[in-house]
């Protein structure tokens, strides 16, 4: 029987902070080793990534993708424990890490040992683990991705053991995420005195015809698996100090989380046209340099989701809601090489001081983890 | 006779950047006294102020009103004739203050001199010239004004010998201003993540909802002697350098000229009730805070109008219009005592390097002057 919860303490012991992970994944290297799992590392540009597999090239086979990285402590001085010390007290393992997302790495490490090692399946068991995805997120799971197309490696599903559950365990499984576009946009009129406009071209007034008319109405009324795709509007910024004078330029920021009615090429579209329309009303020429960070992606509901939600339900009487709210995570990579659902602890404490999980729900994550194998293989 | 242009050059070489203008008003004060004007110096908190009356006191007066006061010359290397030189050249009076508005003090107490001298009236000239309109403005016309209140003086009628000419002599006399109100606004929310707005509040979508609707109608479709009131936003600024996250907080700044159909109360009533609709609709605090730097005012066409601009067509060949555009100046403060107008030169290179005037217009603003005081007396 491997101990997830004193994994995760002896992980979090390893100061891992983005991209400085080689000595966490030496460790789960020395954990899967004894068990037949095979064991590569695939660094790309200084971040070090884990690939580790039990069972036949090529056979069929089910995956989990995590990171070893954390986000920096802070000031020590502020926490109860030392944010690097995997302190076990008062039923609580503390440390940077502790829920997101040491925890989950040593519950679907050790759910794979024992499952391996107890009942071994007529399969493969993959794990990949990268020490960036609290960073740039470019050389991380991207990189262990790459190689294994390269090399013809393959899961078939996989589960990101993020925590995925916002108060309690069992209450939501992650099923895809809301894309993110960012658009930078300049207007850029004319100056002149503010008793003479008929001499300016106020961009300001563009601007505010452009943020109005983006902000008015909704982009959407939600999808089957998604809430309403959402606009903000995140800085405006002119610096004119004088207020008798009509400025040249003005810049905004706009970011959009959208569902699956769009595509950042949709979107971006929809943005230059709307910015030619108040162009063309008001003479002020507007720029935008949009970025898509991601696009949104859902894996719809089926036999995987099905077998996750119903052990989920099994050991924790919960029906979990499927979700594609929040921020991003490695789910978006995973999404384009197989089928891919989030569920991992509850996310109370991440990136906070005193970061910390109870023991006891890291060994439920491990027992629910071993369950979905045992399902998926039977 | 005196001379116009030869006073001009005299005034440009006395330095009078705001306040400095003592020596400006000791030279008129030397030109004034021997026609037998009774000057006085009505200084206030160290700003330099002449008054200058011919004629018995509380009898029928004609007065005139203008400044000595210069704004900086920035750079003297960029000028053609070093900026307090008075240079005569190509038909030229060269230096800071030829337009604005030394040529107009020396035509009107080049004018007033020769009038009283050549054709004595029943009645009385009065002169008011002060060393501060281009800066606060604070005690410069207006300590003179305190001054005649206290002391029983008083003026009829007032010409502000501003330039008034936008191209060419004649075309038109300022009779009235707008107003100008400025409101600097905050909008107050509630920080939060960009992708999770209904925890957040964003202070951008208030203040673009505000701003859009005070810049979608116009204030008003002008009035008799008056353009449309107008508003220009003149600055939005939130500093918010994060994509991802709402804002807690962003300012705006409103500037609005307006015409007789408001007043700065009306329009600071105006401005309340719509952000308090924008609060009320959004959550979002928005505070305002507003200075009104000067009402709108008129001078209805009529008699005293009417004589001005007969003159003025007499000698130009134009039939001036009537209007209330443009900046401040400081008819603003003497329209609360009598009826005033504002007829000048050319505004032409007001406030620029090579300011400069044409010394036959100046011969020609003294002529027109000098026919105005013979028909008001006549």
């Amino acid at each position: 029987m491997t101990d997830p919860a004193l994994l995760t303490a002896r992980l979090i012991r390893c100061a891992s902070v983005t991209p400085e992970a080689g000595p966490a994944l030496d460790l789960l290297q020395e954990v899967l080793e004894p068990a037949g799992f095979d064991c590569r590392r695939v660094d790309r540009n200084g971040v070090p990534n884990l690939y580790a597999r039990w069972g036949a090239k090529g056979a069929r086979s089910f995956g989990f993708n995590g990171h070893v990285d954390v986000v920096p402590p802070g000031d020590p001085a502020s926490w109860t424990h030392p944010p690097f010390s995997g302190a076990l007290a008062d039923g609580m393992i503390w440390g940077r890490g502790a829920t997101d997302m040491k925890s989950g790495v040593a519950a679907f490490v050790a759910a794979a040992v024992d499952f391996v090692t107890e009942t071994p399946p007529d399969g493969a068991v993959i794990l990949t683990v990268t020490g960036d995805e609290e960073g740039p997120s470019r050389d991380g799971t991207r990189a262990i991705l790459d190689w294994m197309a390269q090399a013809g490696e393959r899961m078939d599903v996989c589960i990101v053991g993020e925590p995925s559950n916002p108060e309690v365990m069992g209450e939501m499984i992650k099923i895809g995420r809301r894309g993110s576009l960012t658009a930078q946009i300049t207007a850029t009129g004319r100056q002149g005195h503010a008793a003479y406009p008929h001499r300016a071209l106020n961009p300001l007034h563009a601007l505010v015809r452009l943020l109005g008319d983006l902000t008015a109405r909704p982009l959407d009324e939600g999808m089957a698996h998604f809430d309403p795709s959402g606009l903000q509007v995140t800085t405006i910024d002119c610096g004119n100090p004088a207020s008798n004078v009509i400025p040249e330029r003005a810049t905004a920021t706009v970011n959009i989380r959208f569902n699956d009615a769009h595509t950042g090429d949709s979107l971006t579209a929809m943005l230059r046209e709307r910015a030619a329309a108040v162009e063309a009303e008001t003479g002020v020429r507007i720029a935008l340099a949009v970025t898509v960070s991601g696009e949104s992606f859902v894996t719809e509901p089926g036999p995987f989701v099905d077998l996750v939600a119903g052990v989920v339900t099994e050991h924790t009487g919960r029906v979990p809601v499927l979700s594609t709210s929040g921020g991003t995570s490695d789910a978006r990579f995973v999404k384009d090489h197989c089928p891919v659902v989030e569920f991992g602890l509850v996310g109370a404490y991440m990136h906070q001081v005193d970061e910390r999980v109870p023991a006891l729900q890291v060994h439920q994550l491990k027992a629910i983890y071993q369950s979905i194998l045992q399902r998926y293989f039977a």
